[in-house]
């Protein structure tokens, strides 16, 4: 989307063929820098310490990690060594694993000699399949908002309340929950969007914000802990999340947070959706809250937070005593009896098993 | 209470006999600041600026106040004006009016040469009476931690759940949330609380995770979006908030996001109460959503967080792009229905009119 007045995707092919370049998410919104990946180590740096995230660009830059490594050496046995040493920077990421699985696919039947083409044309194909999904997610979503905007006055905005970040950063462009938001604004029709701030890592204040306000998108950052209280006062018409994983009966898990908003839209009627690629469907998973393992990060990113000092220096600040230890989940489930609907590429599914299998009964 | 290995309140008489000392909230938990304040004007700026926060601590505090206006000038206009001009410091705390309510109607009987001492009594006897307020409701809720530890094996700590700072920082010793702890701690009880970090301010990073550090309580600190997720896995056994309003049918307005650990309370089964001293009960509110007026702070709160850098120095960081606005709803309001016990002074009510009268026949 834009970044002032140009169009940039988050990913892609360096002009010399062979490295692929990135925004380095690091150090927004404070500072906007592109960097180059020419090598698997960079490739799983950028992934492991989040130069990258959020799932779907994970996917495509560790299939760019495959391309690199096969122009480097093509072999079966640098192949799967690739395909595993990418698949340990972020275990729970499910279309990092759908994304090395469908690497291997395709490489497993190219002979040797083609098979760094035949990587880099697959991965830049993944990456526009991407932007194609979610503008199709995006049409879908479109359609609940034009029906909420429906019934408000002319020129009042449809209030919009997102955690996390699934924007086009956590994307190769439009993103998954925003890409209605964006359709939207393409369409004319008012929107505002509440940012959660998103604690620990403040992807919402950090990314979401610095997305909306590149793209002229009218938005206020909230605190994680006000979204109840603005759903009491009818000021949120609907929330919009992304998801990291999406279990086989319509759970979430996404970054944690997201089951306290989910309980504030059931308590106040407000609806909330989840928007996600197919992809992210892990249909080998039934009960989220008993079977998804749940991540837990480092103490210090509770205890410090990121910021730009007077000076403009990015650093951190410590926020509590030495002597206090912290906790750090990092993500949450949201039980499918708390989501309205799942919006998909293929259209809007209810959470549910049958909800689902209607729109992918051949997956399922 | 402790801090290291000495004894606190959080405000006392000075030995000039006409100022007060106070622990300077606003540096903790980086730096233990005592101040002396001798004017009013100082007293409304400590008030103002949140150098004392918490409803009791912010009521004994204003009365000091009137204490100090009448050694300077006793007459009926110079108290008025001075309780006006203390009211309207933090209009929403509803122990500033009662503690300036209880200065006006205490010293509107006596003459005014005897006024200055008089006051400064009767706000001595506010400080202790509040002491003696929060260890009654400490004593209440160990009640309800032993039946907790009961069902436990031998050994295995409460976990209890706090939000914002409810604490002895909030009072003038042993908090109000925070009592039953510790006086659990007292009894032997094995313990271990999670902060949540309260933002925007932090108040449970910089303020109850110092309380519990300096007093040797087990605790970690989380963010405010992790709670639900532990209840999800059965991490929390009780949840223990303050309150800065109650209303006569059992509603709980306090600090923003208690709405949402509250409803995460209850979609898991885990008892959510509210420790308060009866002077937080507003009886003339019915309907906490519909009828309280909710504070908007400015929106920097929300754009930037104060912490210490790794020099030592404590400043503030912003985590948010200079095009970015902010929204700061300071607190919010939880109904009635999502609230398993108010533990008071005189016991533990049913958040409801009728459980609230059963304690508090008198004043209903």
């Amino acid at each position: 989307m834009k970044v002032g007045d140009k169009h940039y995707r988050t990913i892609w092919p360096h002009q010399d063929g062979l490295s692929v370049e990135i925004i380095d998410q690091r150090w927004l919104p404070h500072d906007f820098r592109v960097v180059t990946l020419s090598t698997v180590d960079e490739i799983a740096t950028a992934i492991a310490d989040m130069w990258v995230r959020g799932a779907p660009l994970i996917g495509v830059t560790a299939a760019y990690g495959i391309a690199i490594a096969m122009a480097d050496d093509p072999t079966d046995a640098h192949l799967n060594a690739t395909c595993n040493k990418l698949h340990a920077t972020r275990p729970t990421a499910i279309n990092l694993k759908w994304a090395l699985d469908e690497m291997r696919h395709t490489l497993s039947i190219v002979a040797t000699d083609k098979r760094a083409e035949a990587a880099y044309r697959r991965a830049a194909e993944i990456a526009d399949e991407d932007v194609e999904l979610n503008r199709a997610i995006g049409r879908h979503g479109l359609e609940i908002i034009k029906e909420i905007a429906a019934k408000k006055k002319p020129g009042e905005p449809v209030n919009i309340l997102t955690h996390c970040n699934a924007g086009w950063l956590a994307t190769v462009d439009y993103g998954t929950a925003t890409a209605p938001i964006y359709l939207a604004m393409e369409a004319g029709i008012p929107v505002h969007v509440f940012v959660d701030e998103t604690r620990p890592r403040n992807q919402g204040a950090q990314l979401t914000a610095w997305e909306m306000d590149g793209h002229g998108v009218p938005h206020d950052l909230i605190v994680d802990n006000a979204g109840g209280h603005l759903m009491q006062h009818g000021e949120i018409d609907m929330v919009i999340v992304g998801t990291d994983r999406t279990t086989a009966s319509g759970d979430v898990c996404n970054k944690i947070g997201t089951y306290l908003k989910a309980l504030a839209a059931k308590d106040n009627g407000v609806p909330f959706y989840v928007a996600l690629p197919s992809p992210t469907i892990d249909w080998t998973v039934r009960d989220g809250v008993a079977e998804i393992p749940i991540e837990e990060r480092n103490g210090d990113e509770v205890s410090f937070v990121q910021g730009e000092n007077s000076a403009g220096e990015i650093i951190s600040v410590r926020i509590s005593p030495k002597g206090t230890p912290a906790r750090n989940p990092a993500f949450d489930v949201t039980p499918a009896r708390l989501v309205t609907g799942l919006i998909t590429e293929r259209g809007i599914a209810e959470a549910s098993a049958p909800g689902l299998a209607r729109l992918f009964e051949k997956e399922n």
